[in-house]
């Protein structure tokens, strides 16, 4: 059921690579709210072509753009606001790879070169978006841009790698573009620390199994899936929520704050119980 | 314009006291978005009569209703069920009332059994009202439970008082039964952590004008009203957030994690230079 | 190998029970590096007799004290400065107690009588402490006071009830008497939340064993010992921590930072592997 | 008055350039608590010579290393190890610079090459520093590892630009090493958040002034000056807090925690009032 809580306004995309993306649901219900959107990706992860589908089902544009690049970002917000008649009022960054996980590097054992690229990609990626639309002029006052991050931002997880420190780095952009562009433009930034979630990039994760089922059991409201955070995000990039810039909002079940649940504790038990027969 | 966020829910709003109160505008919110209310607040703060007023405007009852009293909190939700005929989905608590603050007791001066009664009123009948909610399994599988919190509850105002002390009970109360009953029923539960805002019991407070002009310098978008405020919490309730529990959500145009806005780096200056004359 | 950290420094113990607690170790190690102390705990505490074989040991005297009482603790802050010659250096609070979780009441099935005995046992003597403490003007320039906290005062540990809530609150009048005391007198106040430990007070949590096992396998440094501990505690009492004030200092391994530990995960596949079996 | 806290021990100090320097004071300290020491600082620091008197003083070799290069860090290791007679036990990372606040480059504004080298120099040196230390066996087991970083990693301060960015992610590879290295080798790292402190990198900030004097008008102790952070990280590197890993520990006076204390609630009623007339 819509509840049109993003007539009229226009929206930009990155990230959605196939239907169990994040960003996927994230551009389905935005529609469905009444919004309007521009879809986006890198060239290499256009190939595949199921962004199509999705520019088919929501009508809307896919323009392709590599976000580690200034002028590929520039084309995008001139070619956005072409598309969509007039300045943007939100945003999704959906993005985050790191070269060092899929080549298994240790954590003591970084590639330099990588680590440069996760960062480029992950998380500075964010910051040129911002500095490029900022430039352009190209989103709406009262406009809401919104980052996916992961709780590593905080706490360590074993494999997740240098992706914890491109998080942390991540919200460190967040809030730091959200004061300047809050204080020029009551233009919001928020990241949304989401639960592990089944989509291609988790799945390339070592040990991301575990992290799932423990974060699911840890959780009071168990893991929140990617159509209860395409919700959310519904939420942060309407007005209702626009005093709120510079959080990093957990949509997790409750993981964050939880030391250990009642079904935890169970589990475990039974668990350290074996362990010592 | 509504969106219908809340059509078909039942809520329970504690604390509308005049025009000025947050719980008032949340009350109107959500009347506006589609929902039923029943509206409640101690005996004492019903004999100005203002809150028959929103009553009427809002077609809801009113319930009077002690927050420290067990007896009265069941009675409450027993007639509120009745007269929305059925569970309730979402509460706000918005409470608070410190004797110590009211007879200016310095922290290091705090009468004891005003202390007892801060926490009493201000922080214990939260889990009071959720614990009794849950033993008459009054709310609905999937409800949402607010309360109104403060920054204090992690950073010392001076002239707050215990009242900071209160905050902090209050949000861990919000997690610890946060966890049982989402683990139990579903049930979300989160405080909001709103700016200073200009009600009657925020006009109590002695340095308010400080909190409130300070703080509106350092946020970037500015000092978050009870309007924006209530829009806020009708997203809390609705659905959309329904993986969002035992959160502190700051609503404070980015004041939390800003430490020096722009603002207030040239209105410090500025005075710091005229001390130096 | 003692450091004379504490030469010359006067000390409050409060909360040696036998050999387990930590106050114990703490008071000895004070000891050790040179300070002067009196050793106090609730005359219910006092029965078993063990802690006057710390006091013998430690060359110090025992002064009963219900530390919810400001009469006692009034009388206390009296006989101590005259028993060590003046003014107090540093200070201890390790006391917790809930009846609640003793009477193995649900978090949903409070007593309410059993929680301000909690509140009061657990946190509020805290504050009437440093109240009494202030008024007779009893504590050094420069003094420390510290609290022993536990990180169920920011995440949920089924079981630990409302001593969760008397953490937070403890954690919060550490921080509210601290902007007082250090504005006033440059008195530091800090809380210390230490790892899961083997103590009387942690024995008697349900679920203890699960929290102290999985803890262990969490940090990356294993759980924190009592001895290391009062380690810390000693520095926190001497002077080259002189600037650190109104911190929750966590002394635990890294667990509070720790999402998954490579041995976390280790042990989870293997158990989560076989769940599936 | 030493406490030979540190005797017995070898320990590496990067970033003393002058007698302002945190570092400087660091070095000092550890001598004077036992500890031998090399000192470290790019080839470009050292020309102004100062460093070398801090060699004669603390009777400690200088080797020039720029800590973005691995080369430059293998042959820092291996050498300190040779003139110190064995692995090492502490390390301090004071590093940082920022050419887009050099450039006086707006936060919208960045130049990315700049961007680049910010957080080369100021964070990921850090993890070069950690990997290859660990590859090469160079720190003893029970090791500490510290850097220093500033609250701007939590908060948003005007003119510090990607500065803030470099602290948080500078923070994130504290914790993420920390919990590889404490796992496999119990060596620790942190992060200590600073009070804001006059030296050449401070100074160095536009608006830093202001962040100064609110700081320490904000601050119930004031701010911290050098001496005293030297003063904690010596408590930081002896076996005392051999059980705290992956923190950031703020040595701040109480500003962290301190939303308004007594002192900046006079000193703004007055300004505000003033504006007012």
């Amino acid at each position: 059921m819509s509840h049109n809580l993003l007539a009229g306004k226009r929206g930009l995309i990155f990230g959605a690579l196939n239907e169990n993306s994040i960003a996927w649901k994230v551009a389905e219900k935005a529609v469905e709210e009444g919004a309007q959107i521009v879809l986006t990706n890198a060239p290499i992860a256009l190939r595949s072509g199921e962004i199509y589908e999705l520019a088919k089902k929501t009508g809307s544009e896919v323009i392709p753009c590599d976000a580690t690049s200034v002028d590929d970002l520039s084309n995008l917000f001139t070619k956005s606001q072409e598309a969509l008649g007039g300045k943007i009022d939100f945003v999704l960054h959906s993005i985050g790879m790191s070269p060092n996980i899929r080549k298994s590097r240790s954590y003591a054992d970084l590639d330099y070169n990588f680590l440069d690229r996760t960062m480029n990609v992950s998380a500075i990626s964010f910051h040129k978006m911002m500095q490029v639309a900022y430039k352009n002029d190209a989103i709406a006052e009262g406009g809401s841009i919104l980052a996916l991050s992961y709780i590593a931002g905080q706490r360590t997880y074993a494999g997740y790698s240098d992706m914890a420190d491109a998080k942390a780095l991540l919200e460190s952009i967040a809030r730091s573009f959200g004061s300047f562009y809050g204080s020029k433009k009551k233009v919001r930034v928020n990241t949304i620390s989401q639960s592990p979630t089944r989509t291609t990039a988790g799945n390339g994760i070592s040990g991301f199994n575990v992290f799932y089922d423990v974060a699911d059991s840890m959780s009071p409201l168990g893991n929140a899936d990617s159509e209860s955070c395409a919700d959310y995000c519904v939420t942060m990039f309407s007005d209702l929520t626009r005093m709120v810039t510079m959080q990093n909002l957990y949509h997790d079940g409750g993981y964050s704050t939880s030391g250990m649940s009642i079904e935890a504790v169970e589990m475990f038990s039974n668990h350290l119980e074996s362990d010592k027969k």
